[in-house]
């Protein structure tokens, strides 16, 4: 799905993937195409920037390519490998789960798979789950189900108990599935591993449904967050339009960037208004643009990323136990901030509201994010046997690559509605106001 | 789908719907198997029953079968013929609509046909909602979309005011699809044109997606709503497996009727909790119940129906527009009653609380609920045509009726758990205990 | 879903179901309804046809009703059962073996359950289909799954081969799933049973996604069955609609009777013709309406039924391995004889033709269906620990009964064009003639 | 969704889309980011081949960037626009008709838009196809519906005609929707537009289920290709492990690339084989690896790209009405082989056949879809605005471009599997054999 870029500065050099240790193991990977040690994939692709590197004699910002190597890192016989899902639930968990598991067992021929519980708690021995030994029968029906079959929780946990356990169960790759916090937690294991001189590769799949981890174009769970946005969209459309003066409001996910509520609206074609955080909004002027659409159809179906308009609402207070911003609720917000105003007005609305975040987090994995977690989770396999650790596997420009984790979460990756197109098309199909201040 | 027979008292005679006037044109229909005026369909199934009616020399309580009559009561030529929905939506509303206009114009050959906008309001002339002019192509697409294109409202109009419509669009037939309250606004408007002495017939379709209208064994929409359960089900199961103690709490509707949720928890397999009006049950034996639960299980899923537990909250204040007892909310209620138990307990646990109904309600009719609404519709129409008035379309035991309105609000249609198959199987696939006392 | 009654005749007396043995064991179940011995459904519902009977003098037509008996005929912890799929796959058979099996085992404490693989195949020893032992937790998530875990297979085996195997296995009720050909073997088990004079319950749930089976009144997977046509109708239509003179043929089940095509005629809108093994027409006569259908609109959408048209085709050769007999391909003919009409008519067609019947047949049940293999799996296992036996059971008229299997099979349930509601509502839907003579 | 990047060759060069004429009108667009015209996208992503591009002074390969323009080449107030639609129908055509007539209408403020009916004829006068008049209202809801609502016809007609056409309706740009073919077609016409020196715009939206156009990663329609063939693969699955030694066969689209047949397969993880055109394979290694698969499993799933094995069937005949080569039906050759194979060897299995592929086309766009075509369909519009002619949109490293048709039709795209990280997946996923020789 075409998102707009976010260009790279230059001072987010480096771009390459540490690497745990030597590799002097031969693949058993057999007829496979393997990737140069060396092979890049250029960050920039607009001429002019191109140039304008090569104009200044400077190096071009590239990511390692991903995918399977000659030489690995580990002796698979004896390797031991953990895999962790961390957050809040996404389509594709069990996709991920299943495929790093059937990788690791029949294309590299490890046997010893663990799955911690729960997230980090499940690393931590003083939570007393115990892990679970994944085979590929476990695994092989589990990609119907939504959720993770390994739990889940939020919030880090200490990197030395989580090391203690990596080192106590002998564990010679962690695969660590989530979003931004997550990854810092991960990193915080590789740096505990590198401190203690250990050979332990930390891969990262990065699990975000928001769409918003930088240099991750497109993140596994999105596409069936869209596809799924469909329900609520349209029994907000079928509520307002049955009623006199109906109004269908819809609560999407993404705290920091409104890709599900741009692509949501995109797809939909009955949304008239989509909010997200990046385009802040004066109330006032929503709500006579609101009245103008109301006084011209008689109804109207509006959008809602929770992370909009928060400049509207009391500041914030505190973070959650993932870190994040506790904002406040816009979607309540605009519920009781729109039937009032239209009370005021003498023209009472009849306004449904609709929260749909968990029916669509929970779904599993559409046809295309079963391919792309299949797709994902090899070439984390590919990367772990090769030795790289604290880096999460990346999609740029179609292609898989190494991205440092200390990259990955310098930044959220954003819609950019000065310059990027998504943004003009939402406005030219919703044909909301450009403007609302 | 199976349902619990509601058993017909014998002071509920008559069971025969009224007649407006005498039928004297012959139906333009050729071929079909005309019914005849006499054919009854007998309302006691069980041997038993039957026996001691006949011992009693009493006669056997028996609806007027529906069907196209030979000879019908109006003059297709001439006859204007109107449609209403009102209340909340429900899936088929727009099939209904289709299929009534469709057989109107085609079968019959009627060629006026007013859609009033906005339930109830759109017959009152102060409201000022012109009426729309029914045609076969402006019907033809309609029943992929959720909701009423005619929209809808909820509450009683005068019917003096209704009536007086009526009389000046010279409309000759009045088709009033929805649920208790409005069939009994439906037997206002009857009982004015009689009063009146005018030649209107008024014929009911039933809507209730809660399945809770008496002598109507199913009601269109239901079977979509529950199909439309599972989405909800699922996300609340993948949420509660996902999470240390998991809780996933759906309200379902239902307000005095479980229905939906008893056949939810029927058609999908991951329900511990049912919970319906027809069973009380106290608090402390639930919450005892499911923390045995997440003993055994670490997660439980319940579903409840808006209107079970009643008794638990504060007395009801008031009614709505619509004349409904206004009730509790015993999601929120049980929401915040299992946190706070457990969190004494010192168990947190992690509970996610869906609430779908908006979603089920607006989604279009599925597969059966089309066919049925179709055949329901038909149904309507033969009866209309056939000079019967304030009366309802009833389907019992798998046949379409004639159901006079006063017969069919006498009572509401409910689950007998003391003594039907279906909440027994309840209990056995779920596996809740038979009694939360 | 309204269907065609078919009035039971005088002659297909006894309607009682045969009783193994004594009841001499108390149920475990508690706090349930049970049902009395003696409680019957009776057959016919129109009054006519009751006072008929009355007036003769003769006794009402009735089936035992199905449900829990107080008293049952098997000690539970000695009990072992057995359970075997046969014949072509419907959605719903993994439903129906997870509710057996369930109620088994959570509601009777049934503990040695045997499924039998690859139809009547794995009671014969020589087949060497070693039987799978049946537990809840095997049983789970299967309900997901299209298909039956356990296999099937068409045609009968020896009646003596298959009850070695009962008694070598000690089972005491076994579960037969099938149709009518499936049925004929319980039957001749039964018999074969009973000439040994063993204590082996033989009860049938009886499988139809024709919905063909006499005394069932629905079959499960019928309704799914009708929701997949979807997909194929859609299909269809969108095709005949996007090119000049389109025509979307689409063949569906229906060897003897029309249900699937019928209800999938009045749930899709978009059909034209509807083709029925109950209603003969002339080829001739069917090209010129579909001729006239094409001058008119430019497309058209044709479901046949695949037992339609048999007196078209060249006489039947032989019956296939279940005894059915082997019908003609009616939608290859009609593919054909369209093509080849319109090509001589100068107008060449754009004929797009659909066989979908595996993906239709294969599919998961709906929440509807799944629900109903629920119900009617649990009182399959109140029968057979009743002691009823050769027997299937029934719903009629919205009760769940026991019907002996010598009645199901001695007619086929059909569609009644020349008296029932659903053809004239066909017809007034697909704007067919009602005559293609 | 990652596909096998097709690496540019040197002489493809021009890869800049020709101009019809001066832009000398403002866009009536405002606060949109407009794209500069000297805006490209470099082709190579990989550091190598850039570098070599560098180290030689040659220029680096590049497209056009699409986008708004701040000057166009058409005064909006007197323009008139064309859209044609042509080749097998595909997911998306009416989501592309749809946006671009609201493109055309809300954005630029064109009011004249024709729907040529049933491609390339429509443009042809001797066919008497009279255009439609293409408006907001008549586009609203079409996006819901499969097929095209202009119709669709295959092969080429004469450029003079259809510009006679244009020329008589005074038609500024043509929207030329189609595949290779039409593409061909849409050359020809602005050749002859060329010839005549008229100022008509030539604009191709790229239409390809196969996704096998190149320089366009993918197309619309592929990801709901993809999503629909789950239904195909999981009846081949439950057919085939519900019988004894049960093979289901799917034969999928793809006459020259194999991506549908692949991304299938890592989607559904029970296909057991994937065959496509860019890998040949033996009959008899095919039918030794599935022999040992049916005695490891018991059952098997393959899958078959149309263009799968061509060198196994005969030598194909002609070529179609688009020019397309008619190959042999290796979906019916397959089925009989394997049929016949197993008979010899006295194992008969049972096959199930199935052939979806005009129930995969006819489908309605998915959310995914439903937005790329909007947005392909809006660049497309901002293409023609800005009097690019002879042109294609394409779809490249994630951002829309301009290319040439010369170029776009000058070679397939195709998976490459000996270089490719999609084929590893595949083999990874499916588990048969790298080599089947």
């Amino acid at each position: 799905m075409p998102t707009n870029r976010n260009r790279p500065g230059r001072a987010n050099i480096p771009f390459l993937a540490p690497r745990l240790q030597k590799c002097r193991f031969s693949s058993p990977l057999s007829g496979v195409h393997f990737i140069s040690d060396d092979a890049q994939v250029v960050l920039p692709s607009q001429l002019d920037e191109i140039k304008s590197f090569i104009a200044a004699g400077e190096a071009l910002p590239c990511f390692e390519k991903a995918g399977p190597r000659r030489k690995i890192a580990f002796d698979p016989a004896r390797l031991r490998c953990g895999i962790v899902t961390c957050g809040g639930i996404c389509p594709g968990l069990n996709d991920v789960i299943r495929a790093t598991v059937l990788s690791l067992f029949n294309n590299y021929g490890v046997r010893t798979m663990y799955g911690f519980r729960y997230g980090f708690e499940g690393l931590c021995s003083r939570y007393r789950h115990a892990p679970v030994r994944l085979t590929p029968e476990l695994v092989a029906d589990i990609y119907q189900k939504g959720g993770t079959i390994l739990g889940s929780s939020r919030g880090p946990q200490k990197a030395s108990e989580m090391v203690d356990t990596l080192e106590r169960l002998r564990v010679g790759i962690l695969f660590v599935v989530g979003g931004d916090g997550t990854l810092r937690g991960a990193q915080s294991i590789a740096e505990e591993v590198g401190r203690r001189g250990l050979k332990i590769a930390v891969v990262g799949i990065p699990k975000t449904i928001d769409n918003d981890i930088r240099y991750v174009q497109e993140s596994f769970g999105f596409e069936t967050a869209v596809t799924e946005t469909r329900a609520a969209i349209s029994a907000a459309h079928a509520e307002a339009a049955s009623a006199r003066n109906g109004i269908g409001l819809v609560k999407l996910m993404g705290r920091h960037s409104g890709f599900i509520a741009a692509f949501a609206s995109l797809s939909n074609s009955v949304v008239n208004f989509c909010l997200v955080p990046e385009v802040s909004f004066r109330l006032e002027a929503f709500l006579k643009a609101l009245q103008e659409r109301l006084a011209r159809s008689g109804h109207a179906v509006i959008v809602t990323a929770e992370g909009a308009g928060q400049d509207l609402l009391e500041e914030a207070h505190g973070r959650d136990a993932s870190g994040n911003a506790r904002l406040g609720d816009i979607g309540l917000f605009l519920r009781d901030a729109i039937t009032r105003h239209f009370e005021k007005e003498g023209r009472p609305v009849n306004l449904k509201y609709i929260d749909p975040s968990y029916t669509i987090r929970s779904a599993p994995a559409n046809a295309r994010d079963s391919a792309f977690c299949l797709l994902l989770s090899h070439n984390a396999v590919h990367a772990g046997m090769a030795g790289r650790t604290n880096m999460v596997v990346g999609f740029w420009k179609n292609e898989f690559t190494h991205v440092p984790i200390a990259l990955a979460v310098s930044e959220r990756q954003r819609l950019l509605p000065q310059e990027g197109p998504i943004w003009s098309s939402v406005l030219a199909a919703t044909g909301q106001p450009r403007e609302m201040r």
